[in-house]
């Protein structure tokens, strides 16, 4: 007789060593980026800094955005009873997918509970229902999209991250006549860098392939409105379908799926993750609406961001610290060992009240161990001056290489 | 060249007759089960009442609930921030997680986005991550079971729905050194019938398996404190593995597995859907909290979904209306032709202002087209019967089949 509970009892005790532990803070709304972290099993709460949320606008603490989710949940109750085909269609619901649409210059747009529905259960659909398609993933596109693709079942090819070359090379070797997607990301998540789009959508054009951009850590941040890395250069339309998230940017939760409308009429028909599941709650859609509205009419939180970061790249380089990329605002200072990682991330919280937390195997590849730092619109320049200096004393400590060169050198 | 938006277009082109048509509407909270609809294109507004929510017990507009969302807006803002590992755990994730544990009896629970995302995560681990694991699962398990079956690869043995004999002679022609995992669901969905629990328990026992049961539509509505189909039979301890959603019973969003720690661990370790996607709300998990805290201290929703579920059993029998199962408070009224099934639904809709989605195929078999009837806690006996009276009147105009003798003769 062999029991899951003792199977997993024993495989539990040889992960303990690399157990996630999860901590469990409280982000102070209309403060951010300070939090309350509850410290140790005596539960004693410290005010910290948080370095590492998604929320890179604060749109969670928006006024407009707390104030709509309230006024929904007093008009609508809390969740939406149902899922979208039963009883769970909210007039929240149709009012965001129709300004998502808008936003992104797309005929229709599709709401999902996460951004990880969105990628599994969009893709399932478009790579998996036309017989003979042939996927083209970037080698670094997130586990959301390699699930989707997975779960379609579809014919895929890997080209190596943003290698615009090796993409070309995969598919001009494939029958012309095959259905081709090219599925990617605008700005990586674990990397920062961003991808070359414009090269990238000739290729597409050239080869007769449809395009899947995934822009969760753009809408918002970047482009006119914060439409995104596409809508920045001027090239939104060259993609088929652009998915994003209400999480990041827009402060709230849910995903979504923005293209041609007979591709989101197909998805809404088929997506298992879309049709068996509670629709997002009336409050969230409505946050998330007033989220998106603010954004796309107001410069200054995204202008705060780029500011934030081009002076974290700055005192970085100035002090050798290396980073993956300086290409976004997500900034991967590069540490390249599990236990220094750790050890870095620890210091930070315990000496300078700092939260980043540290990126270990299996979410990166042994020995690319980094500590992936989000500057938020929240922060002010002197935060992030105080930060850099956390970081140089720690490196000094700890011993953690340095580039040998400033960047440019 | 070959285009997705070429082949979806024409795809989507014949699928058009039976492509789904959402119903928008807004519950009016604190009314419910009243709604307003938003009807066609001209946009005009209807007050409705709502027939098929899965907010059985109008949790949804409960003060309490609705009090805590608030508060934990205007204390933590709108989005969690993060992934529950990347700065996105707050302190009502944790506080929730250890009320669900207690609520089921079992050592640790863990939070999902939604029940989706829960059955497919945690099947994904359970049944996969242990070589050689054979799954046991019933042949009317949910979308959600059977798509975190699939991505387990783990081998499958379906078994006639709620036939324990099936069962056990399925498991019974396994090696008995195999993991064996039995995955079933309380009440269930389509069909509104309770699985034999306790004999397949027994059956577990006996032949040395897990268990992993779905009670998605019992918790909050059945047994003492609303803890579910398994606690109200006093066999709660004999499944391995609890799972179920904050978003029918409890009203708000979100599911979630309850069990042994060192199986908790595992997919809180390893399930791509639980760490490869933002954390909810803290708003949700407070109000989840909140909703959870009052049933497993009131019985007065659960006493009145009761008396309406058997007050229209019997209306519907005295007047030969058929529905598949009395068990339970989903009366799943059986028209069993497509046509038929949306005239009746149209109807109810235009002439008496009662919303109940008609279910088609895919979703149920062809031929066995149903009305999923849910009367929740919220309407009154007096609305009991004018619905009762209304499917009377329909049945009659549209000649839809009666049985020909009532329940029990």
């Amino acid at each position: 007789m062999t029991l899951h509970v003792d199977l997993f009892s024993q495989e539990m005790k040889e992960f303990a060593h690399h157990k996630r532990q999860f901590l469990e803070i409280g982000r102070n709304a209309g403060r951010f980026p300070s939090a309350v972290a509850r410290q140790g099993h005596d539960g004693t709460d410290v005010e910290i800094s948080v370095w590492c949320s998604n929320d890179y606008l604060g749109m969670g603490q928006n006024p407009s955005v707390i104030e709509a989710m309230k006024e929904a949940i007093d008009a609508f109750g809390a969740g939406s009873g149902g899922s979208r085909n039963i009883g769970g269609t909210n007039h929240y619901h149709v009012l965001l997918e129709k300004e998502l649409a808008a936003f992104h210059g797309k005929e229709a747009a599709l709401l999902f509970s996460s951004g990880y529905t969105a990628n599994d259960g969009a893709l399932s659909v478009l790579a998996g229902r036309m017989p003979g398609t042939i996927v083209y993933s970037d080698a670094l596109n997130h586990a959301s999209i390699i699930d989707g693709l997975r779960h379609s079942g579809a014919q895929k090819r890997i080209f190596r991250h943003n290698d615009v070359a090796h993409l070309e090379e995969l598919i001009a070797a494939d029958p012309a006549d095959r259905p081709k997607l090219i599925v990617l990301e605008s700005v990586y998540s674990m990397s920062g860098d961003i991808a070359p789009l414009a090269e990238i959508a000739d290729i597409a054009k050239r080869y007769g392939a449809s395009t899947f951009l995934d822009e969760v850590h753009a809408v918002g941040m970047y482009g006119p409105e914060g439409a995104g890395i596409a809508a920045r250069e001027g090239i939104a339309d060259d993609f088929t379908v652009i998915m994003g998230t209400l999480a990041k940017g827009f402060g709230t939760a849910g995903g979504y799926i923005a293209g041609p409308a007979a591709l989101v009429d197909a998805v809404r028909s088929f997506s298992r993750s879309f049709i068996f599941t509670t629709s997002l709650p009336p409050a969230i859609a409505a946050g998330a609406l007033a989220g998106v509205r603010h954004l796309r009419s107001s410069d200054e939180e995204r202008d705060r961001l780029r500011d934030n970061a081009q002076l974290l790249h700055r005192l970085l380089d100035e002090r050798n610290i290396p980073f993956v990329s300086p290409m976004s605002h997500i900034v991967s200072v590069f540490v390249g060992d599990d236990s220094l990682c750790r050890k870095a991330s620890e210091f930070l919280l315990q000496r300078h009240g700092i939260y980043v937390q540290a990126i270990n195997a299996p979410s990166v590849k042994a020995g690319e161990e980094i500590l992936r730092v989000a500057p938020s619109a929240t922060h002010t320049s002197s935060d992030v001056e105080k930060f850099a200096e956390a970081l140089d004393g720690i490196w000094q400590e700890l011993d953690i290489p340095r580039t040998e060169h400033t960047r440019g050198n």
